[in-house]
């Protein structure tokens, strides 16, 4: 089964409002195994409705349409489907009680315009919108389905899920492509791909290279039957893992913090963070981990000499010597904000993210980062590329690699 | 003028990397006068990318494609636009010595496979990429131009600005004479219309009101001819600047933070921050900007009471009678962070970000912020709704705004 998304909205367009219902929803039918074909932003505009609807009805078995279902005249989705399906459309008792009530709930009488929401394209099935007074639909025509869900993230994203997946999956078996996503760190893109050409003929199925930064997502899709598809996607996913080893850090929705979280939980220990040209970054993502509080005591963002000396205690002479971008001084912050927290594990990050070097004249890009733990150090020189986002990303992503590959010699 | 965009790659449509391009793109044409007609992602296949460009070439005197460019096998958009356009694709010794270039001063060979990155369609301007080895076209066909611009946004966004904004607008002024964006905190988005819709009858252009967590941008939308447009412009500002006065904190590219920092530099103030809930995002935002290391001293991410205690000496007494969540260990928290760091402003920020309470059973989203200077202290209770995510971001902007007032009230 493939699927269509089409989001209509002038807002959309002028980049305004974050589009987020296509990736929200990519992601739900992905999972359900359904593969989006395209999606399409299009304007309030009827015309423009049209054209893209039914080039996604020749398209597609699903077609899902999200916005214009409000009650301004620029809301037009339902009208466009109810004359592309050559379907009446009818002011609906039910639906407008509803929504009167609503209305009178909060405490106001419904403005006339709305009574538009409350029009049912015949044979539509009407999903109730218990976040707004947009009622969404889902219509059966011939062998597609079209559904109808409005704009709003917070009310398209519960209806989608409490009426729509229901309605998708039935009972069938409805999946006919299926992913498998491996995640790898500590190769670029092209050297991996690369390796798995090298490797040896290749009749598995296709694989697709996605590169986040220092990570690249190798995804692996099957297809045919269901059985077919997930024993093609198993025997690439072991001859994949055979190959890259530790390159492969997790799958499908792990996150290289929450892998090395798990591994840091697993073992019972702590960590502590001292960082300076990342500012703060990795603090940020550790602590979106959920119960984070469990393993993580806390960093210092040494963003300037003085804190390096006085809160770290990192030597002066030291400092002075080797300057603040160092591997001695990187190995000083791990050990030093280890120590002063009192964790197992000490985490340091120094370096130039940019645009202008400092008063050493070090290149923009060149970092130090540091591991510690007990007696043992382990530090990396990395020479980083990109903006100032990038250089602070990049160092984060090297960093935790850093820990995760001692977690995996200390295993 | 009108624009199509295309976004090429397989991982948009499966929604695991969200597809950032078509939002940048849309609001740099929007803000350039060009307005969007369609955006539409598309999957690493040929046909699709062919049917995609046809159709649009079709409608759109502009066609903006990103990705599709790196060196894989799945990597299409340079053949099949050869294709359409009927124009051979050939490889280029100047693009290629500059790749092998790039890839031996970062100390590697070239893999063999970026060599495909070199080849060049005949009558193409070729776009410079300083950050990844795909650079990107310019290519005019009769009355349509066609753009190719890299999938990872870092890249893509750069190229546009550098190299494609000139090409568009040919030393012609055309950019921001349409569009005015005023952004407000600290006054939620209905709240916000009301006012302006009380404040009397409104013959100026039209508004559009965007929220983002605790911001919302105020859109104003000139329309006519660029004079008319511009004095439209104007006249709304400023009947709303002298409406909205300090909930207004700045225009257009101004961000929260950004306009924290500088006031904090006209001044010659330096910053602190301690951090509990908000996990170091607020000290990441802050060295987001260039040249934060001018004000910025560092922060302490005190994540656990053991660093609330012994890192920013917080009484222990206090900390067991008020609780880690409370007005007082914010208060603390901001001029502790402020006498260790030797700064002149303090921040604290301690609350419960979810998705469960702690051993104290505060409700999740209660967040105590304060911002210390000299001997003045003021602190703020938020209670927070949201993910996670949402409540360090809030918390975030809230403690920024919480400085911005201090400091006009200073002023």
């Amino acid at each position: 089964m493939s699927a269509d998304l089409i989001c209509v909205g002038n807002e959309l367009l002028t980049g305004l409002t974050e589009n987020s219902n296509s990736g929200f929803l990519s992601r739900r039918l992905w999972s359900m195994g359904i593969s989006v074909r395209e999606t399409t932003v299009v304007a309030d505009n009827d015309e423009a409705i049209r054209n893209v609807l039914e080039r996604s009805l020749n398209k597609s078995d699903l077609v899902i349409i999200t916005g214009g279902l409000g009650p301004t005249d620029d809301d037009l989705t339902r009208e466009v489907v109810a004359a592309i399906l050559n379907r009446p459309l009818r002011l609906n008792s039910f639906w407008l009680n509803k929504m009167e009530d609503l209305f009178k709930s909060r405490g106001y009488a419904m403005p006339e315009n709305n009574r538009k929401q409350a029009m049912v394209i015949e044979g539509s099935l009407m999903l109730e919108n218990k976040r707004g007074t947009a009622p969404g639909a889902f219509i059966e025509c011939v062998d597609k389905a079209i559904v109808l869900l409005p704009g709003p993230p917070h009310e398209m994203q519960l209806m989608f899920d409490e009426k729509v997946v229901p309605l998708l999956t039935g009972n069938k078996d409805i999946s006919d492509s299926y992913v498998k996503t491996l995640k790898c760190i500590g190769i670029g893109e092209s050297a991996l791909e690369e390796l798995v050409k090298t490797a040896g003929r290749w009749e598995l199925p296709p694989i697709s290279y996605i590169a986040k930064g220092f990570e690249v997502d190798l995804q692996i899709k099957g297809y045919g039957h269901k059985v077919q598809a997930q024993s093609l996607i198993s025997e690439a996913e072991r001859r994949l893992r055979h190959l890259l080893k530790d390159y492969i850090f997790g799958s499908d929705d792990d996150t290289l913090a929450g892998v090395v979280a798990e591994m840091l939980m697993s073992k019972g220990s702590t960590l502590a963070l001292a960082e300076s040209c990342s500012g703060g970054l990795l603090s940020d993502i550790i602590t979106d981990i959920p119960g984070s509080s469990a393993f993580y005591r806390g960093g210092i963002v040494a963003y300037s000499t003085y804190a390096k000396a006085n809160l770290l205690g990192i030597d002066n002479a030291l400092l002075a010597r080797e300057g603040d971008v160092s591997d001695a001084v990187a190995k000083a912050m791990a050990r030093a904000v280890k120590e002063i927290f009192r964790a197992n594990f000490g985490l340091g990050i120094t370096g130039i993210a940019g645009p202008i070097s400092d008063s050493s004249n070090s290149p923009v890009g060149l970092v130090y980062i540091a591991c510690s733990c007990d007696d043992n150090i382990i530090a990396k020189k990395l020479n980083l590329v990109g903006d100032r986002r990038a250089i602070k990303e990049r160092s984060v992503q090297a960093t935790l690699d850093l820990l995760r590959k001692f977690l995996i010699k200390l295993a």
